[in-house]
């Protein structure tokens, strides 16, 4: 947990509350589908919204036209402007991504007098909040905001962020919310001891197995798992749990990241030693050249 | 932007909306003082909001204690338990942080009745939206969310995002945000063909600047960089706006990351030669001692 005094290290104010929204069986209106239209239905279906898309069909990019086609039973689409406060009866979330400043002005009005979240494109002040840039791997998602100071920044730390992941950390998540599933099916409690005992033994394989490792947890393997380990109250090692051998991508990589996060990967430590080896051969040829 | 096949890749549903809540100005209900209610201050903190705290005495941490010293005027605290839908009143946004699951439903059912947007801790069924693991810098803020499966990793991967940053792009992200700033107020037009222009220009020069440069930026080059630059239609190098020679961690680091993201850093770069080198000597000294 943070202290105060690294807080204040942060200078505490001029931030968001960055969150992950709930939109499951949620209504959002979506008033605008060109290019920043077409990019909202991608999150808006990450998180599945019901989406309802008002735009006149001149005003359709060609992904937002393509979205419309192949999911019918997620976006109910119609060809016009936005006409009035009906719009947002049972909406849960409003987004506007349309040229017109002032149409965006009249949206977001209404929809603070109707207590609905609104996110005007492009206007900052007319937002409850923003988006930024995303990264999505299965149930990992990552999100960088500049708080509106730069956001091709943001798109380029995204890319530093993304090049310092592995690409199997979503299916290692996948598998650990597996494995908390069975365990929970077991032990059902909310919060009290068991809950505290609970987050403590999955806290403590997070911390002991390297992330890959869970990338090969199979149905067998989890219960396998849970009766050597959970009720046992231990952490077994992925090898008394798996009988089939690691593949060696996986233990390559595993070997080098047990446990703590490691900034170190596979190609990184072979590198150093192809370099020793490099400078070492070529002094020895060096020599040999002169000792002629 | 994503085309649709992208996103069918990703596998569309499953996730949140990542958003960026703004709080300036805003009243936020925080019921619980404990270890996860002091963090949620934290993040409220950051991001400007008005806070009532409501948690008897005996449930606060250190950490909670400190808060409220420390901050006056951002933290009302009342020394007694959640009483009932009047505490809703005029709330933004509401944080339960207790170890009781129903008073925490109880809570939660209220608020929905009353459209206000609502947290539960550790009862993910009663949130509206769920936090993640945070890195804040300056203006730059991520979030990791493994949407529930498993927090411990999603702390793990914040370790490994924040290894991979320099430390320096909360700094670069501000005076962008100044420039940006400046240039507005030469050209204050929302969207248009001017606001196109404008957008078109930052992004350039984002692309163009080694992120680290922008952290040297002061009121003079920027100026300067709008005169020559922005006036004519062009990016300026960052030689042509500063008269000042570069500090050599900057002009190390630029160099290496020009324009794009690049994977390496300056002791990236260094790390391979002396590995190289001292395999050489290695061998030089092997050889020697063999030859005497």
């Amino acid at each position: 947990m943070q202290t105060v005094s690294e807080i204040d290290d942060l200078s505490p104010g001029g931030g968001s509350l960055m969150i992950a929204w709930q939109l499951k069986g949620k209504r959002v209106l979506l008033v605008g589908g060109g290019e920043v239209g077409a990019s909202r239905i991608g999150h808006l279906l990450r998180a599945d919204a019901h989406i309802t898309l008002l735009s006149p069909e001149k005003g359709l990019v060609p992904t937002t036209k393509d979205y419309i086609a192949k999911y019918p039973q997620r976006i109910t689409y119609y060809g016009r402007s936005f006409t009035g406060p009906a719009e947002l009866h049972k909406m849960d979330l409003v987004l506007t991504a349309i040229d017109s400043p002032a149409a965006s002005r009249e949206i977001a009005g209404l929809c603070r007098q109707a207590k609905i979240p609104v996110n005007a494109a492009d206007i900052p002040e007319l937002c409850d909040f923003y988006f930024g840039a995303q990264i999505r791997d299965g149930p990992l998602q990552i999100m960088i905001s500049s708080n509106g100071n730069g956001p091709r920044i943001s798109a380029l730390i995204k890319e530093r962020v993304q090049a310092s992941l592995g690409g199997y950390e979503g299916l290692a998540l996948s598998k650990i919310g597996m494995l908390r599933a069975e365990l929970k099916k077991r032990v059902p409690d909310i919060g009290g001891a068991v809950g505290r005992k609970r987050m403590k033994w999955m806290s403590k394989i997070c911390n002991d197995w390297p992330l890959i490792d869970f990338t090969l947890l199979d149905d067998a393997m989890i219960h396998k798992l849970l009766d050597e380990g959970w009720e046992k109250n231990r952490v077994p090692t992925f090898e008394e749990v798996c009988e089939k051998p690691k593949p060696s991508v996986v233990q390559a990589t595993s070997s080098s990241t047990s446990g703590e996060v490691s900034k170190t990967s596979r190609s990184n430590f072979l590198i150093p030693i192809a370099n020793f080896l490099a400078g070492a051969v070529f002094m020895a040829a060096v020599m040999l050249a002169r000792r002629r």
